[in-house]
């Protein structure tokens, strides 16, 4: 392996590590690489070997998880800890080349430059390329962090997939050991943080026209199921004012969740009506019933719990004006998983140097694998600008140029990380 | 046949005829009898079989509706005119059994008292039994009473079922003449006008404690389609100011659409969104785009058409303010067709005299044959109240008493046009 050294020279490397990981689909058409299928298999034990060929240690755990290895080239500070580095290279169905893969990727592409400067570090490094962090094939979330961070639910070990396999049967067949879950996590007193490399998703640092952004938290998340009982009725023969119409009802509770939002200023707060059912759905009906998701999410969760209380209050309103009846259900609920202080700082310090501007602080408002990271300790994100903000889509795209970005500000990062370890 | 006296009698007698005609279905679960059909001809022949019964002479037209003929009783100031009475057999799918077939029996038993009284009126009758109000098998509706009225559109001909029978092929295989169908238009000068009882199919006169109303005009009726596009984006990753979420700007407008109804207190405006697709509908995607129906109703097409001008601007105001696409698509638009003056005033007057309290004037937002038939002259419709507003459903429901009045109060405007005649 050639020592790389610009950052045009690693992000061509990075795009070239991406195109291969794509390659490995379930369908020759687009990309899907879902949790414990030979797609799987075949991009974890590629990624091993770009693990290898950076000098890292590796083995398949028991969860599915490709895991490398470095030991502390010097004494430190913090002993025999290791900083964790990872992402995902399971995909949703039909996906883009970045999301979750350039996390690994980059992580890899850092140890093997900090390798190729000669750098001793006064910590170990495990690279982590997690298995199932977008919960496509069975509808549980996070699986292969959990286990990493001892936080794993055996019970979910029942959960079937689309074609009745349990998530036990699943991991057996691809060579991993559900009894040896409990053991795969690592203790707290070992882990110096965890840092996690990933694209935005949404459209702040593009807007913003900055490479790279450090993230506060991952975001406070609610999703709830209202629903509206109205009455239906012929749409000619009801005069307006003897309508108890569940859509008007629903297009007025809508209109207070995007008000709501659009008050808060200060947490980051979003809310969105994303599906929505009319029932019975005739033209010349009234509607009788109108159901509709709702997702509230906050960089904290007092300001999310405060949000839902004033949607709740306005549904309460409009049941009691039109006589309707209104019922908001709470079907999830995840508390906010805030950045360390001390991974923040570090992080903004080398995203600062890396692209010659100050460092944009960012909610992340998807879910990460640090949601489960956040239980060994501190975790921080270094969040990499993408094309329009799309993700999970095929047009997803990041540049040569901020992929080279990204892998100096990781190593900008383990460095001012290494620095720490000599002050007193 | 025993003569019948008393409104009760009446009733039930109404009552046993809407039950012979409900066991005539295409189910034997539910109501369902549509245009042409053996049903359509079975339901056909018993109504012939009542006409005879009341002494009327019958013919089942080329189109395929049941006839019954009477010739004047006596001289009169209208001389060989007739006076149409009539209403519809075919029904919607899973029905309500008062719906058409209640208008036939009404009328078929005026013809019946009026002989069992031995009245001579100074003009003809005929009873109209009407094959196609409802346009369920064919994708056109007044298809009988537009042959009557000599405005049948002879391209409707070609239009075919979902079993890709053409109306042409249907008609003949009933047992109808495609061919002979212009000659079994009537005559403007051979009528005296159109008479039509019809279940209200909304909640007016039940809400007033009223059994009959006297209908004043069948609605002004314009159908849209209203199309938002915006941009579809993350739920979690963008923020609330960066959005174009096509659902919040489709609430607006629908809210909008109410209070543009609401407001008019006059014209009787009713507007209903019934149908909506929200897309790409996952509660954790910002909508990118919103399809839906746009239904506005009025007693005259002016207060329509300015309605529909109010919905139109607001559509383009958040066009504008939400940097969104609106699109709005007229899909159909029909004229307003008012009840004649004379005939309101004789119905009114004999409602009066039936249900012992003043009647009340109300506008018909769904559609009837009376729409063809105004082509001929004057319409004139009785409303009849029916339980919950509720029609097109298994649970439709009028009272016995309330049938019973529904034939007095037709006797008794029949009897008012006889005494016009006399008035020099």
């Amino acid at each position: 392996m050639t020592p790389v050294a610009t950052a045009r020279a690693l992000g061509e490397k990075a795009q070239r590590m991406i195109d291969a990981l794509t390659a490995i689909s379930a369908s020759p058409d687009h990309l899907t690489r879902l949790y414990l299928t030979p797609e799987h298999k075949r991009a974890a034990e590629l990624v091993g070997e770009w693990m290898r060929e950076a000098g890292l240690s590796t083995r398949l755990d028991a969860a599915g998880t490709m895991r490398g290895s470095m030991p502390p080239g010097r004494a430190g500070r913090s002993g025999n800890k290791a900083l964790l580095i990872g992402s995902h290279i399971d995909t949703v169905i039909n996906a883009g080349r970045y999301d979750g893969n350039l996390g690994v990727v980059v992580g890899i592409l850092a140890v093997e430059t900090l390798k190729a400067r000669g750098v001793a570090l006064p910590f170990g490094i495990d690279i982590l390329a997690f298995g199932d962090e977008e919960g496509v094939r069975f509808p549980v979330t996070l699986t292969t962090s959990a286990v990493t961070a001892g936080v794993f639910d055996p019970k979910a070990l029942d959960i079937t997939d689309d074609a009745d396999i349990t998530l036990r049967d699943a991991l057996i067949a691809f060579g991993g050991d559900p009894a040896r879950l409990k053991e795969e996590a690592y203790q707290r007193p070992s882990v110096l943080g965890y840092l996690e490399v990933h694209i935005e998703q949404g459209p702040v640092l593009e807007r913003a026209q900055e490479p790279l952004g450090v993230v506060t938290a991952i975001a406070s998340q609610s999703r709830h199921r209202i629903r509206i009982k109205g009455e239906a009725g012929h749409a000619g023969t009801v005069p307006m004012n003897m309508r108890h119409d569940a859509l008007a009802a629903a297009a007025e509770i809508i209109l207070a969740i995007e008000a709501i939002a659009k008050k808060d200023k200060k947490n980051s707060l979003v809310a969105t009506v994303g599906h929505v059912e009319v029932m019975p759905g005739a033209s010349n009906v009234i509607p009788a019933d109108v159901r509709f998701s709702l997702d509230v999410r906050a960089a904290n969760d007092r300001a999310r719990q405060e949000a839902v209380e004033a949607i709740t209050l306005v549904a309460r309103k409009v049941d009691k004006t039109r006589h309707v009846v209104v019922g908001v259900e709470t079907m999830l609920e995840k508390p906010v998983a805030t950045c360390g202080a001390r991974l923040q700082k570090a992080i903004g310090k080398a995203v600062t140097t890396v692209q010659g501007e100050p460092a944009r602080s960012l909610m992340s408002g998807a879910g990460h694998d640090g949601q489960s990271m956040a239980h060994l300790g501190e975790f921080g994100m270094i969040f990499v600008r993408c094309r329009a903000g799309i993700s999970h889509n095929p047009a997803e795209f990041v540049t040569i140029d901020d992929m080279g970005l990204a892998v100096e500000a990781l190593v900008e990062t383990i460095l001012e990380l290494a620095r720490q370890e000599e002050q007193p």
